[in-house]
């Protein structure tokens, strides 16, 4: 049998600051633009943002303190451990060495919660009473709701109505921490009406939810608006994962040559990623690669222009890689994953070659995540299963030229909520979705005109 | 905002041997009877258990090393974290200090893996290919399939067909480690082709699902038999529980005045009770409370009897609580404390006073884990709910005479493969299931006859 490495650190290790990359960014992010093409002030964002996360999102300053009050609820589940994959080496006979920091220990399940209970401390700070916010598959909408019971804020969740229907114990646990939770859309906002009237069996959209959760926290002044991926100060607070990653493979001596991440907004990127970033620009050779479905292929195959983050096109123009704003990803088991944009960060660190994308295909990411949970014990969350299919091609390829390459990945997730999907795999009901072509060059056709800025892939 | 205590230990101290508790208590324990009422010999077990777990399950020795393979394995998720619950003593405003001991952090999420692993181990080393085993909610088939996978063993778990058809993610865990899982009865065992035979549309039950696992491995050479609570060497596994929780508690200089744990089998009382046992033979003032739940009081309304431990009569008697070996609980949504008897060592020290057992209600259960989800922010399986509505019922007392007692408790498990019932606690649909008294009074008439043994309550 092997040994188990499982390395801790104790509460001392909890980051006292987050780490922001753009300080270390060789080119400053694109600005994000209004509807009339000029840079959004911070004034426009406090209608819906606590200030001090506006502040977050534009500022310039490397390391950004993280309060105690953050500290003391991190401290539930944080720091999380990273493990060494010895039982997944010998499965494959790699000489690789994988180490995998697993953020599943959240009460959640997953990552998320690292943001979302600072955007709900900073809201309550800012006396906001209520928080609105969308949820896909539900990973987002459970953080959100654990952080809101521990503040003591009330949390609305418009819920993407198909995810609502087929995935009732991801409702069940927000509603279990006091947050209501609504099948989107609904006729409480003009956005969801305008759906319904569309089309009264609207399954609803990630755009469709976004929009009335938008609408709602710009219509009430006791309400705030979050959001669990994308934006800056997300990714920022995210940068605990690897910050804690990096002290966990000082105490082993040991340092990657390559991460791999699930990559859909971005967050999970952000965090395992920008903590190693300045290492990279010092000249350190390590390749830094997202990871995401084919089926939703934004990095690799979608086009590097401004666009909006929502479908009804409420959110300012970000320049970053997207499919198109109204592009519909297929219906694939890694919910999280399905989002027609990325991350304005990611995006630029990918066009400017310090991040190398790559996609895929879904059936392979659960053979993948099968393999995972055999070896180690614990049964993945679909997302993290398109990290775990790029290591185990980094590891096979290791076997075949003989490197003993140090191979690093975010297990960001547990895969409690999603047996349904691992199923189907097992019944071989799954398939490998393909997105529409035409779709995808109809929607990448229908990018906003942004004079002077927008650019292709 | 509260701090977080958290205690943590080191690898180093996950516990190098079992505590036997027999070593410790006033009286030994009554033998195991075959069917002719004779004490049952280690050789009439070897047939279906393997004989390391034989000679633990016989054993009068105080300390019984753990094989560094075990400790391996254990050190996934071992030492499992104490917590003080300083947010829920705030909700209740108790001066009680209140400390839980969690066990969901294992990949199968709760503390069956404890035993399952040990298990899997001794088989292994004893040559066996395959384990055969039940599981009605799911919690043990998962522990067993996850350990399975570990040691290359293949697995094959008879799932009561209702929980099968109910619990579909608890089976598809079982399968993503491997595991074979059949709806019990099924046509394959003399036992389940019996069941079928009465009721073709029979839906199962713990007792025919055991009948079913105890013949298959009693038929096949290379098959062993697992069971997950009641049987010494089970509960044996668990004390690393309470050894860990008793070094955690005295690195923050406290012990605990009164000791709760959910108990169906007896499996959580004994990991975390036991090691306190002779503190408390030695004079040490500590209550030891196991809870049950109204719906199936065995230990506070049940006969001290021999008894069988399922219902079709092939296991050996055991002298223990039971509600008649033929008693079927109502369907509650603590699937793991439906039992109708109880681990003998757990029965006996209830008998003489050493343990002092309590049974609650379901409906006050759920609110108690709501309670507990809202404050401490991880979501309780239901039966983990039944040890949490004792300890707030103790922490207001604690209020009212102004006590500050130490309260500590096992949280044996999430309940992220229960929403369903928070779902319906939600929604108003459950109730206080009783058990219909004339069943109860039929199946204690009903206990086998043995000479000049059988007592009554």
């Amino acid at each position: 049998m092997m040994p188990t490495t499982k390395i801790l650190l104790d509460e001392s290790h909890i980051p006292t600051h987050w780490y922001n990359v753009i300080a270390d960014m060789p080119n400053p992010p694109a600005p994000y633009l209004g509807p009339d093409g000029k840079p959004i002030t911070p004034d426009m964002m406090t209608n819906i943002f606590a200030p001090d996360l506006v502040a977050q999102e534009m500022s310039t300053e490397r390391w950004i303190p993280i309060p105690q009050e953050v500290r003391d609820i991190y401290h539930l589940w944080r720091p999380s451990p990273l493990y060494r994959a010895h039982r997944l080496e010998a499965a494959l006979g790699t000489p690789a060495k994988i180490y995998y920091k697993y953020e599943g220990v959240s009460p959640a399940g997953s990552h998320k919660p690292n943001s979302a209970v600072a955007q709900a401390y900073y809201n309550k700070i800012a006396g906001i009473k209520r928080l609105s916010t969308e949820t896909g598959a539900g990973q987002w909408g459970s953080a959100l709701s654990l952080a809101g019971s521990m503040f003591g804020l009330e949390v609305r969740v418009y819920m993407v109505k198909v995810s609502y229907q087929q995935k009732p114990f991801r409702r069940s646990m927000m509603e279990t921490w006091g947050a209501e939770v609504l099948a989107s859309p609904t006729t409480l906002t003009q956005s969801g009406r305008q759906a319904l009237a569309k089309d009264p069996e609207c399954p609803g959209s990630l755009g469709i939810a976004i929009s009335e959760a938008v609408e709602e926290a710009a219509s009430r002044k006791d309400t705030n608006y979050t959001l669990g991926s994308v934006l800056n100060h997300v990714l920022l607070h995210q940068t605990i994962i690897g910050q804690e990653t990096r002290k966990q493979l000082e105490l082993v001596g040991d340092y990657p040559d390559v991460v791999f991440a699930p990559c859909g907004g971005g967050s999970n990127v952000g965090g395992i990623m920008f903590p190693f970033l300045a290492d990279k620009a010092a000249g350190k050779q390590i390749r830094l690669v997202p990871v995401e479905p084919t089926s939703c292929p934004t990095l690799t195959r979608g086009h590097y222009a401004y666009d909006y983050g929502d479908s009804v096109g409420l959110t300012p123009l970000m320049l970053m890689y997207t499919l198109g704003h109204d592009f519909v990803p297929p219906s694939i088991h890694a919910g999280g994953l399905r989002y027609h944009g990325d991350s304005a960060l990611v995006s630029q660190l990918c066009k400017e070659g310090i991040l190398e994308a790559m996609a895929v295909p879904q059936l392979a990411t659960f053979k993948a995540g099968i393999l995972f949970a055999k070896a180690e014990g614990i049964v993945p969350a679909p997302e993290s299963n398109h990290a775990i299919q790029a290591v185990i091609d980094e590891a096979l390829l290791c076997k075949t030229t003989g490197e003993p390459k140090t191979i690093l990945f975010t297990l960001s997730g547990h895969g409690h909520f999603d047996m349904v999907a691992y199923d189907k795999y097992l019944n071989g009901e799954l398939t490998d979705q393909d997105y529409p072509e035409a779709d995808l060059q109809a929607a990448l056709h229908n990018l906003p005109k942004v004079e002077g800025v927008a650019t292709r892939n």
